[in-house]
Protein backbone atom coordinates (compact mmCIF):
# COMPACT_ATOMS: atom_id res chain seq x y z
CA UNK A 1 0.00 0.00 0.00
CA UNK A 2 1.07 3.06 -0.86
CA UNK A 3 1.13 6.50 1.48
CA UNK A 4 1.19 9.98 0.21
CA UNK A 5 1.91 12.89 2.39
CA UNK A 6 0.43 16.11 1.73
CA UNK A 7 -0.21 19.05 4.66
CA UNK A 8 -2.67 20.86 2.08
CA UNK A 9 -6.19 20.18 3.83
CA UNK A 10 -9.02 22.01 3.39
CA UNK A 11 -11.88 21.13 4.77
CA UNK A 12 -12.61 17.99 3.07
CA UNK A 13 -10.18 17.93 0.36
CA UNK A 14 -6.65 16.91 0.24
CA UNK A 15 -4.59 18.43 -2.34
CA UNK A 16 -1.21 16.74 -3.85
CA UNK A 17 1.96 18.27 -5.84
CA UNK A 18 5.47 17.93 -6.68
CA UNK A 19 6.66 14.73 -6.51
CA UNK A 20 3.50 12.70 -5.22
CA UNK A 21 1.54 13.79 -8.21
CA UNK A 22 4.12 12.48 -10.99
CA UNK A 23 3.80 9.13 -8.74
CA UNK A 24 0.18 8.72 -8.34
CA UNK A 25 -0.14 10.10 -12.24
CA UNK A 26 2.44 8.67 -14.21
CA UNK A 27 3.53 6.33 -12.40
CA UNK A 28 0.24 4.21 -10.70
CA UNK A 29 -1.64 6.38 -13.95
CA UNK A 30 -4.82 6.85 -10.83
CA UNK A 31 -7.76 8.40 -12.89
CA UNK A 32 -10.77 10.69 -11.26
CA UNK A 33 -12.62 8.17 -8.95
CA UNK A 34 -9.96 6.29 -7.62
CA UNK A 35 -8.66 5.49 -3.90
CA UNK A 36 -5.85 6.41 -2.73
CA UNK A 37 -3.88 6.78 1.22
CA UNK A 38 -2.70 9.96 2.74
CA UNK A 39 -1.14 11.14 5.74
CA UNK A 40 -0.49 14.74 7.15
CA UNK A 41 2.81 13.24 9.28
CA UNK A 42 0.61 14.24 12.39
CA UNK A 43 -0.68 10.72 12.96
CA UNK A 44 -3.82 10.68 10.69
CA UNK A 45 -4.62 8.42 7.81
CA UNK A 46 -6.78 9.73 5.12
CA UNK A 47 -8.91 7.13 2.57
CA UNK A 48 -9.17 9.20 -0.32
CA UNK A 49 -10.94 9.57 -3.45
CA UNK A 50 -9.63 11.28 -6.21
CA UNK A 51 -12.01 14.14 -7.13
CA UNK A 52 -10.03 15.90 -9.97
CA UNK A 53 -6.68 15.89 -11.54
CA UNK A 54 -5.52 19.33 -12.30
CA UNK A 55 -2.25 20.08 -14.06
CA UNK A 56 -0.04 19.90 -11.06
CA UNK A 57 -2.11 19.53 -8.74
CA UNK A 58 -4.63 16.25 -7.46
CA UNK A 59 -7.91 16.92 -5.65
CA UNK A 60 -8.78 14.40 -3.13
CA UNK A 61 -11.75 13.78 -0.91
CA UNK A 62 -11.53 12.37 2.04
CA UNK A 63 -13.89 9.37 2.82
CA UNK A 64 -12.56 8.30 5.98
CA UNK A 65 -9.94 8.99 8.50
CA UNK A 66 -8.18 7.20 11.02
CA UNK A 67 -5.85 8.73 13.83
CA UNK A 68 -3.05 7.31 15.73
CA UNK A 69 -1.27 8.56 18.52
CA UNK A 70 2.67 7.55 19.59
CA UNK A 71 3.66 5.84 22.82
CA UNK A 72 6.96 7.56 23.83
CA UNK A 73 8.15 10.78 22.23
CA UNK A 74 12.09 11.53 21.55
CA UNK A 75 13.17 14.89 20.87
CA UNK A 76 17.28 15.01 19.39
CA UNK A 77 18.85 18.13 19.25
CA UNK A 78 22.45 17.57 17.26
CA UNK A 79 25.03 19.35 15.91
CA UNK A 80 24.89 19.82 12.37
CA UNK A 81 27.89 17.42 10.68
CA UNK A 82 30.41 19.33 8.35
CA UNK A 83 29.26 16.16 5.33
CA UNK A 84 26.01 16.99 4.94
CA UNK A 85 24.89 13.36 3.65
CA UNK A 86 25.88 12.49 7.43
CA UNK A 87 23.00 14.35 9.08
CA UNK A 88 20.74 13.13 6.26
CA UNK A 89 21.61 9.70 6.94
CA UNK A 90 20.71 10.72 11.01
CA UNK A 91 17.71 12.39 9.93
CA UNK A 92 16.36 9.71 7.00
CA UNK A 93 17.28 6.66 10.08
CA UNK A 94 15.34 8.53 12.81
CA UNK A 95 12.53 9.28 11.02
CA UNK A 96 12.28 5.14 10.35
CA UNK A 97 12.76 4.40 14.02
CA UNK A 98 10.27 7.18 14.70
CA UNK A 99 11.81 10.45 16.54
CA UNK A 100 8.90 12.80 17.49
CA UNK A 101 10.75 16.34 16.83
CA UNK A 102 14.77 17.22 15.43
CA UNK A 103 16.33 20.12 16.11
CA UNK A 104 19.64 21.44 14.50
CA UNK A 105 22.02 23.29 16.81
CA UNK A 106 24.95 25.44 16.98
CA UNK A 107 27.81 24.82 19.12
CA UNK A 108 30.86 26.36 19.66
CA UNK A 109 33.01 23.94 17.96
CA UNK A 110 30.65 23.27 15.28
CA UNK A 111 32.43 23.53 11.32
CA UNK A 112 29.22 24.21 10.25
CA UNK A 113 25.93 25.70 10.52
CA UNK A 114 23.67 25.81 7.92
CA UNK A 115 21.70 23.43 6.73
CA UNK A 116 19.20 22.53 3.84
CA UNK A 117 15.78 22.06 5.77
CA UNK A 118 13.68 21.70 2.34
CA UNK A 119 16.24 19.16 1.45
CA UNK A 120 16.24 17.26 4.94
CA UNK A 121 12.17 17.28 5.21
CA UNK A 122 11.95 15.39 1.67
CA UNK A 123 14.37 13.06 3.34
CA UNK A 124 12.34 12.61 6.48
CA UNK A 125 8.98 12.47 4.36
CA UNK A 126 10.80 9.74 2.22
CA UNK A 127 11.78 7.90 5.37
CA UNK A 128 8.02 7.56 6.87
CA UNK A 129 6.66 6.66 4.19
CA UNK A 130 9.17 4.13 3.27
CA UNK A 131 8.29 2.68 7.14
CA UNK A 132 5.02 2.83 6.93
CA UNK A 133 4.28 5.35 9.30
CA UNK A 134 1.89 8.73 9.74
CA UNK A 135 4.40 10.69 11.93
CA UNK A 136 6.83 12.67 10.71
CA UNK A 137 9.26 14.45 12.68
CA UNK A 138 8.97 18.36 13.73
CA UNK A 139 12.15 19.99 12.13
CA UNK A 140 13.65 22.93 13.73
CA UNK A 141 15.67 25.46 12.04
CA UNK A 142 19.50 25.99 13.47
CA UNK A 143 19.74 27.57 17.19
CA UNK A 144 22.50 28.27 19.39
CA UNK A 145 22.37 26.24 22.44
CA UNK A 146 21.34 28.99 24.61
CA UNK A 147 18.48 29.32 23.24
CA UNK A 148 17.15 25.95 22.73
CA UNK A 149 17.90 25.38 26.30
CA UNK A 150 15.13 28.16 27.09
CA UNK A 151 12.05 25.77 26.43
CA UNK A 152 13.30 22.69 27.84
CA UNK A 153 12.24 20.24 30.69
CA UNK A 154 15.72 19.04 32.75
CA UNK A 155 14.28 16.28 34.27
CA UNK A 156 13.50 14.77 31.03
CA UNK A 157 16.13 16.08 28.84
CA UNK A 158 19.86 14.52 28.88
CA UNK A 159 23.45 15.42 27.01
CA UNK A 160 25.51 12.75 25.54
CA UNK A 161 28.66 12.68 26.90
CA UNK A 162 32.06 10.55 26.79
CA UNK A 163 32.93 9.98 30.39
CA UNK A 164 32.46 6.35 30.71
CA UNK A 165 31.61 6.76 34.95
CA UNK A 166 27.96 8.05 34.14
CA UNK A 167 24.67 6.87 34.01
CA UNK A 168 23.45 5.28 30.50
CA UNK A 169 21.29 6.78 28.59
CA UNK A 170 19.05 3.36 28.68
CA UNK A 171 18.85 3.12 32.28
CA UNK A 172 18.52 7.02 32.69
CA UNK A 173 15.48 6.92 29.89
CA UNK A 174 13.97 4.10 31.61
CA UNK A 175 10.49 5.25 32.87
CA UNK A 176 10.14 8.20 30.66
CA UNK A 177 7.52 8.53 27.70
CA UNK A 178 8.76 11.82 26.63
CA UNK A 179 12.79 12.73 26.45
CA UNK A 180 14.98 15.01 24.86
CA UNK A 181 19.01 14.13 24.24
CA UNK A 182 21.34 16.59 22.61
CA UNK A 183 24.09 15.44 20.71
CA UNK A 184 27.26 17.38 20.33
CA UNK A 185 29.12 18.33 17.34
CA UNK A 186 32.06 16.62 15.50
CA UNK A 187 34.32 18.55 17.79
CA UNK A 188 32.62 17.80 20.85
CA UNK A 189 31.30 20.31 23.70
CA UNK A 190 33.10 22.94 24.91
CA UNK A 191 33.75 23.55 28.08
CA UNK A 192 31.29 26.47 29.00
CA UNK A 193 28.65 24.21 26.94
CA UNK A 194 28.98 21.75 29.87
CA UNK A 195 29.22 23.97 31.99
CA UNK A 196 25.79 25.28 30.78
CA UNK A 197 24.35 22.30 31.37
CA UNK A 198 25.05 21.26 34.60
CA UNK A 199 24.02 24.33 35.58
CA UNK A 200 20.73 24.21 33.61
CA UNK A 201 20.47 20.53 35.65
CA UNK A 202 20.62 18.96 32.26
CA UNK A 203 21.58 15.50 32.97
CA UNK A 204 25.18 14.07 31.37
CA UNK A 205 24.63 10.20 30.02
CA UNK A 206 26.73 8.06 28.13
CA UNK A 207 24.79 6.04 24.83
CA UNK A 208 27.77 2.99 25.04
CA UNK A 209 30.94 2.09 25.69
CA UNK A 210 32.68 3.22 21.91
CA UNK A 211 33.32 6.43 20.97
CA UNK A 212 30.36 7.82 18.07
CA UNK A 213 30.25 9.59 15.24
CA UNK A 214 27.62 12.32 15.34
CA UNK A 215 24.97 10.77 13.25
CA UNK A 216 25.96 7.35 14.58
CA UNK A 217 25.14 8.78 18.37
CA UNK A 218 21.63 10.32 17.39
CA UNK A 219 20.27 6.65 16.14
CA UNK A 220 21.66 4.79 18.84
CA UNK A 221 19.79 7.15 20.99
CA UNK A 222 16.73 6.84 18.96
CA UNK A 223 17.40 2.90 19.57
CA UNK A 224 17.57 3.31 22.78
CA UNK A 225 14.54 4.97 24.14
CA UNK A 226 12.45 4.04 21.13
CA UNK A 227 12.93 0.42 20.71
CA UNK B 1 46.11 9.94 19.46
CA UNK B 2 46.20 7.67 15.50
CA UNK B 3 45.63 4.28 16.22
CA UNK B 4 46.92 2.28 12.67
CA UNK B 5 46.26 -1.16 11.84
CA UNK B 6 47.69 -4.66 11.14
CA UNK B 7 46.91 -7.98 11.01
CA UNK B 8 51.01 -8.25 9.96
CA UNK B 9 52.79 -9.51 13.08
CA UNK B 10 55.79 -11.52 12.64
CA UNK B 11 57.61 -12.33 16.47
CA UNK B 12 58.19 -8.61 17.97
CA UNK B 13 58.09 -6.81 14.15
CA UNK B 14 54.36 -5.09 12.86
CA UNK B 15 54.38 -4.64 9.11
CA UNK B 16 51.86 -1.56 8.14
CA UNK B 17 51.07 -1.09 4.19
CA UNK B 18 48.68 0.94 1.97
CA UNK B 19 47.20 3.58 3.36
CA UNK B 20 48.51 3.56 6.89
CA UNK B 21 52.18 3.81 5.20
CA UNK B 22 50.95 6.95 3.49
CA UNK B 23 49.45 8.57 6.44
CA UNK B 24 52.64 7.65 8.42
CA UNK B 25 54.99 8.73 5.94
CA UNK B 26 53.47 11.16 3.95
CA UNK B 27 51.01 13.40 6.09
CA UNK B 28 52.51 12.81 9.51
CA UNK B 29 56.40 12.60 8.19
CA UNK B 30 57.45 10.19 11.23
CA UNK B 31 61.10 8.64 10.80
CA UNK B 32 62.84 6.30 12.17
CA UNK B 33 62.78 5.77 16.02
CA UNK B 34 59.25 7.62 16.22
CA UNK B 35 56.41 5.98 18.44
CA UNK B 36 53.35 4.95 16.84
CA UNK B 37 50.31 3.26 18.35
CA UNK B 38 48.74 0.33 16.75
CA UNK B 39 45.89 -2.45 16.86
CA UNK B 40 45.17 -5.98 15.02
CA UNK B 41 42.00 -5.31 15.55
CA UNK B 42 41.67 -8.50 17.97
CA UNK B 43 41.45 -6.10 21.21
CA UNK B 44 45.37 -5.34 21.33
CA UNK B 45 47.05 -2.14 20.93
CA UNK B 46 50.89 -1.78 20.35
CA UNK B 47 52.93 0.42 21.06
CA UNK B 48 56.11 0.65 18.50
CA UNK B 49 58.94 2.05 17.70
CA UNK B 50 59.62 2.97 14.11
CA UNK B 51 62.56 0.82 13.47
CA UNK B 52 62.94 0.67 9.46
CA UNK B 53 61.31 2.33 6.69
CA UNK B 54 61.13 0.85 3.36
CA UNK B 55 59.96 1.83 0.24
CA UNK B 56 56.09 0.74 0.79
CA UNK B 57 56.60 -0.89 4.14
CA UNK B 58 56.86 0.25 7.54
CA UNK B 59 58.81 -1.97 10.43
CA UNK B 60 57.54 -1.63 13.57
CA UNK B 61 58.92 -2.63 16.59
CA UNK B 62 56.86 -3.41 19.53
CA UNK B 63 57.39 -2.26 22.57
CA UNK B 64 54.79 -2.46 24.61
CA UNK B 65 51.39 -4.22 24.49
CA UNK B 66 48.30 -3.98 26.00
CA UNK B 67 45.05 -6.03 25.78
CA UNK B 68 41.68 -5.41 25.59
CA UNK B 69 38.52 -7.79 26.18
CA UNK B 70 35.00 -7.47 25.12
CA UNK B 71 31.82 -7.63 27.64
CA UNK B 72 29.10 -8.65 25.28
CA UNK B 73 29.58 -9.89 21.54
CA UNK B 74 26.47 -9.66 19.11
CA UNK B 75 26.77 -11.61 15.51
CA UNK B 76 24.28 -9.78 13.37
CA UNK B 77 23.78 -11.81 9.87
CA UNK B 78 21.94 -9.59 7.48
CA UNK B 79 20.07 -9.77 3.87
CA UNK B 80 22.50 -8.17 0.89
CA UNK B 81 20.80 -4.45 -0.14
CA UNK B 82 20.47 -3.93 -3.34
CA UNK B 83 22.44 -0.76 -3.15
CA UNK B 84 25.73 -1.39 -1.58
CA UNK B 85 25.90 2.11 -0.19
CA UNK B 86 23.45 0.67 2.50
CA UNK B 87 24.91 -2.17 3.49
CA UNK B 88 28.65 -0.01 3.74
CA UNK B 89 26.66 2.26 6.13
CA UNK B 90 25.02 -0.55 8.07
CA UNK B 91 28.90 -1.99 8.19
CA UNK B 92 30.26 1.61 9.34
CA UNK B 93 27.69 1.99 12.09
CA UNK B 94 27.97 -1.63 13.66
CA UNK B 95 31.89 -1.44 14.02
CA UNK B 96 31.59 2.06 15.71
CA UNK B 97 28.82 0.45 17.92
CA UNK B 98 30.92 -2.33 18.85
CA UNK B 99 29.43 -5.71 16.84
CA UNK B 100 31.49 -8.54 16.98
CA UNK B 101 30.79 -10.12 13.88
CA UNK B 102 29.05 -9.94 10.52
CA UNK B 103 28.01 -12.78 8.39
CA UNK B 104 26.24 -11.54 5.23
CA UNK B 105 23.67 -13.80 3.67
CA UNK B 106 21.68 -14.89 1.18
CA UNK B 107 17.58 -15.02 1.07
CA UNK B 108 15.20 -16.14 -1.25
CA UNK B 109 13.94 -12.88 -1.41
CA UNK B 110 17.10 -11.22 -1.90
CA UNK B 111 17.59 -8.97 -5.07
CA UNK B 112 21.19 -9.37 -4.70
CA UNK B 113 23.70 -11.93 -3.56
CA UNK B 114 27.40 -10.43 -4.20
CA UNK B 115 29.39 -8.02 -1.90
CA UNK B 116 32.34 -6.53 -1.96
CA UNK B 117 34.40 -7.71 1.02
CA UNK B 118 37.87 -5.79 0.64
CA UNK B 119 35.83 -2.62 0.06
CA UNK B 120 33.62 -3.91 3.56
CA UNK B 121 36.28 -4.65 5.40
CA UNK B 122 38.39 -1.19 4.73
CA UNK B 123 35.14 0.40 5.78
CA UNK B 124 34.96 -1.55 8.95
CA UNK B 125 39.22 -0.65 9.81
CA UNK B 126 38.42 2.73 9.09
CA UNK B 127 35.01 3.31 11.51
CA UNK B 128 36.88 0.96 13.77
CA UNK B 129 39.96 3.91 14.48
CA UNK B 130 37.25 6.34 13.88
CA UNK B 131 35.74 5.52 17.32
CA UNK B 132 39.12 4.47 18.89
CA UNK B 133 38.40 0.75 19.38
CA UNK B 134 40.74 -1.89 18.96
CA UNK B 135 38.27 -4.50 17.72
CA UNK B 136 37.75 -5.00 14.29
CA UNK B 137 34.39 -7.44 13.41
CA UNK B 138 34.58 -10.68 11.90
CA UNK B 139 33.45 -10.11 8.25
CA UNK B 140 31.90 -13.93 6.46
CA UNK B 141 31.66 -14.01 3.30
CA UNK B 142 28.00 -14.32 1.65
CA UNK B 143 26.30 -17.85 2.29
CA UNK B 144 23.14 -18.96 2.25
CA UNK B 145 20.85 -18.91 5.70
CA UNK B 146 20.62 -23.23 5.37
CA UNK B 147 24.28 -23.24 5.35
CA UNK B 148 24.45 -20.30 7.67
CA UNK B 149 22.16 -22.08 10.95
CA UNK B 150 24.61 -24.89 10.86
CA UNK B 151 26.78 -23.17 13.81
CA UNK B 152 24.27 -21.28 16.04
CA UNK B 153 22.94 -21.74 19.14
CA UNK B 154 19.40 -21.60 19.37
CA UNK B 155 18.89 -20.10 22.43
CA UNK B 156 21.38 -17.06 22.02
CA UNK B 157 19.75 -16.82 18.35
CA UNK B 158 16.70 -14.73 16.95
CA UNK B 159 15.44 -13.39 13.73
CA UNK B 160 13.77 -10.30 13.13
CA UNK B 161 10.26 -10.32 12.42
CA UNK B 162 7.33 -7.50 12.16
CA UNK B 163 4.85 -9.09 13.90
CA UNK B 164 3.54 -6.78 17.16
CA UNK B 165 2.71 -9.76 18.91
CA UNK B 166 5.89 -10.89 19.79
CA UNK B 167 8.69 -10.15 22.52
CA UNK B 168 10.89 -7.24 21.58
CA UNK B 169 14.89 -8.34 20.92
CA UNK B 170 15.54 -5.94 24.21
CA UNK B 171 13.75 -7.92 26.21
CA UNK B 172 14.65 -11.34 24.89
CA UNK B 173 18.71 -10.39 24.86
CA UNK B 174 18.44 -8.58 28.21
CA UNK B 175 20.39 -11.45 30.20
CA UNK B 176 22.36 -12.57 27.60
CA UNK B 177 26.53 -11.61 26.83
CA UNK B 178 26.40 -13.25 23.69
CA UNK B 179 23.89 -13.38 21.01
CA UNK B 180 23.16 -13.66 17.20
CA UNK B 181 20.44 -12.10 15.47
CA UNK B 182 19.19 -12.95 11.75
CA UNK B 183 17.71 -9.32 9.83
CA UNK B 184 16.12 -10.22 7.14
CA UNK B 185 16.85 -9.12 2.85
CA UNK B 186 14.62 -6.02 1.25
CA UNK B 187 11.81 -8.57 -0.03
CA UNK B 188 11.62 -10.03 3.75
CA UNK B 189 11.84 -13.74 4.43
CA UNK B 190 10.00 -16.08 3.05
CA UNK B 191 7.61 -18.38 4.73
CA UNK B 192 9.78 -21.51 4.26
CA UNK B 193 13.00 -19.46 5.98
CA UNK B 194 10.54 -18.17 8.71
CA UNK B 195 9.49 -22.13 9.02
CA UNK B 196 12.94 -23.38 9.01
CA UNK B 197 14.01 -20.77 11.86
CA UNK B 198 11.24 -22.03 14.11
CA UNK B 199 12.06 -25.81 13.18
CA UNK B 200 15.69 -24.79 14.33
CA UNK B 201 14.06 -23.27 17.26
CA UNK B 202 15.57 -19.67 16.87
CA UNK B 203 13.24 -17.13 17.87
CA UNK B 204 11.60 -14.23 16.77
CA UNK B 205 11.68 -10.68 17.70
CA UNK B 206 11.10 -7.29 16.99
CA UNK B 207 13.03 -4.59 16.81
CA UNK B 208 10.37 -1.55 17.87
CA UNK B 209 7.34 -0.42 16.37
CA UNK B 210 7.86 0.96 12.80
CA UNK B 211 8.81 -0.63 9.61
CA UNK B 212 12.75 -0.29 9.22
CA UNK B 213 14.73 -0.74 6.25
CA UNK B 214 17.47 -3.85 6.30
CA UNK B 215 20.37 -2.05 7.16
CA UNK B 216 18.44 0.21 10.14
CA UNK B 217 17.39 -2.80 11.90
CA UNK B 218 21.10 -4.11 11.90
CA UNK B 219 22.00 -0.71 13.28
CA UNK B 220 19.41 -0.87 15.97
CA UNK B 221 19.87 -4.19 16.48
CA UNK B 222 23.20 -3.37 17.44
CA UNK B 223 22.52 -0.32 19.57
CA UNK B 224 19.92 -2.76 21.46
CA UNK B 225 22.28 -5.22 22.52
CA UNK B 226 25.79 -2.85 22.98
CA UNK B 227 24.72 0.20 24.36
Amino acid sequence: MFIFYSENIVNDIVIIDGDDYKHITRSLRKREGDEIFITDGNGNLYTCSIKELKKQEIYCEIINEASFSKNKRLHIAIGVTKNPARIETFVEKATEIGVDQISFLHFKHSEKSRIKLDRIKRIAISAMKQSGQYFLPALNEIQTVENFIQNITPSSTFYGHMTKEIKSFKDASLNLNEATIIIGPEGHFSKEEVDFFNEAEIQAVTLGPTRLRVETAGIVASSIFLS
